[in-house]
């Protein structure tokens, strides 16, 4: 078959060597007779497996000691709600949140089942084009949440605000994209569907002495401190979501880890957004300051004149998953770190084409 | 490699016809060109899987049409506090439970972070080697909840009591193994990984007509009707565990449905527990009307003089996961709907050359 470039936003593209490892594993896992979906989770193979993927976290992300690493489940969308319940106090509880669209907007709803929800900030007038700037976080609030990447409106945070309060940040679709600060966060979450691995677990990285500080009984199965006392074993863990996200950290390994991933992203959102810029029948929807390197949101100038034709052109050249989502329209490119730099080449390639024949 | 008999409690054995159309679609997905875990869970594909799993969950049980079929997540450990907080009323929440052994005590305990708790009989007295009889449900509580199999002490309930209030019933470890009568409970919820998949995704199968009653407000991931309202895709599913789920599902169609499941599951239950009484070595741990069919639990009347040459024929044989849980010792045979007959044959054969050469 011809190569299908995947701009998936998610579940997406993971590394060719890693699909077939997974492949191979699901008919045997490494000579020991019996596939890896069909052994205990308390075996010690699977043991192993669950030891080595907490510890590459911890390696490619540079984890300080007292963070634990957990492979939970129920993705960003249970996180919202288990972030709030794991540091909003039982007792005049308040979180502040900035709103940087739909994902901080469900985290918001969530914890307000909890407790106070104080909007710090939003860019919603704008349908959250840039990234709110300017705001002092409070201290009288238990945390503050961010949204480090936008996924639907392709903007991300390029540095994170001064806080004295414990920082909670779904990551899931820019963790492991580029070098991050774990100690600037005391939570840091996210679904293992983007750069990770395949949907089905979702990674939690924790500061082990902010928890428990609530005053609140929280059940088992949202309570990270139950997890971490459980070496994120509490219950059967989705194992084939963590072996493929185990083998995936690996190839982040082997080429380079995350400074290697950061370079290979910024090569690729210099390419698309560099034509976006360039070319005159296209625009860029977000602010330029706040661009994500992960989904680059792009619409046509003149759609009633372009739209068929670029859709043809794109679809001719086995490009999948580029239609924009429907808050913003147009069109978006996510580039996960598996997303191969040839893959954006050809968009920009499909691009250019569509200027020169129009 | 010589065949492994896989005894494993779960995550278990699955047919190997499943494993091997599993294993391609990590490579491609039915020649689309992509890899099952890398497309889009709203892509035309895996929508079509989601409504081909949820549907074959309908026919292989007769589902009636007041009722939901979900692929969720958390496992039958986030099912204890969620099947309690979609039914246990906010104002005086009574829940009534049987406690059957460690899973329903886990139920119990989360549960009774939302309400009262009634603990309507406990076998807990005899290390749970019996399921308790001759209790009345009352009609002045919100719900009954049952634990339908138990995997530790292997037990199994053979009725379900008479009940004016609605049946929540943890099935994790028995469904698909037989024909049951999905009108008698309310909700039936189970991890995937015994009899209908991998880990990873946990079906719940809801009467709608129940639900919302209760004058809580729910998280959105634990609420039964977020997730019916959105067809079971209100986030991100575990796409790989509800595909190789619905592989299972097809097979056990294949094959003949519940009544061939039963049937099977039956033969293989004569066969292990007939061993059990019939040689003097050996003895059961469970009453006999309450023997599980899934999990059977079994001792050496000898440790001390049989142990060590039991335990190396059964390893030389290639039997793997027979080893007892630590609450009742011993040697437990789970026998999950993929576990050939042969396979108990061979642990059969090996019971019998044990009592030869002893």
């Amino acid at each position: 078959m011809s190569k299908v470039h995947n701009y998936s936003a998610g579940p997406c593209i993971l590394p060719p060597e890693v699909m077939k490892k997974a492949s191979e594993s699901v008919i045997e896992l490494d000579g020991i007779g019996l596939s890896l979906i069909e052994i205990s989770h308390r075996s010690k193979e699977f043991v192993a497996i669950m030891e080595k993927a907490r510890d590459l976290v911890r390696e490619l992300l540079n984890v300080p000691d007292n963070y634990t690493v957990l492979f939970l489940q129920g993705g960003a969308s249970l996180g919202f709600y288990q972030s709030a319940i794991n540091y909003m106090k039982n007792d005049g509880g308040r979180g502040a949140y900035v709103d940087t669209g739909s994902w901080s907007n469900k985290a918001m709803k969530e914890a307000a089942l909890l407790g106070e929800v104080v909007e710090l900030a939003s860019s919603k007038a704008d349908n959250y084009q840039h990234i709110p700037k300017g705001y002092k976080v409070p201290s009288d609030v238990d945390y503050l949440h961010l949204t480090s990447n936008n996924t639907i409106f392709g903007t991300q945070f390029k540095s994170i605000p001064e806080s004295d309060v414990p920082v909670l940040c779904d990551m899931s679709s820019d963790i492991f994209s580029k070098p991050i600060d774990v100690s600037k966060f005391d939570l840091i979450y996210g679904g293992a569907q983007k750069n990770m691995g395949p949907a089905g677990t979702t990674v939690y990285i924790v500061n082990k002495d902010s928890l428990g500080k609530t005053g609140r009984k929280i059940p088992s199965m949202l309570d990270l401190q139950v997890h971490d006392s459980k070496d994120s074993m509490f219950n059967t863990p989705p194992v084939f979501s963590i072996y493929v996200s185990m083998l995936t950290m690996e190839w982040m390994k082997s080429i380079g880890g995350m400074s290697a991933m950061q370079k290979r992203n910024d090569e690729k959102a210099a390419l698309i957004y560099g034509e976006i810029d360039r070319n005159p029948l296209f625009k860029g929807t977000t602010a330029v300051e706040d661009r994500s390197t992960m989904n680059a949101t792009f619409v046509l100038n003149d759609e009633a004149a372009h739209k068929e034709r670029f859709d043809k052109l794109w679809n001719d050249a086995r490009i999948s998953g580029l239609k924009g989502h429907r808050s913003v329209g147009g069109y978006r490119a996510s580039m996960y770190n598996a997303l191969p730099v040839e893959s954006v080449k050809v968009l920009v390639d499909v691009m250019k084409e569509l200027e020169r024949t129009a």
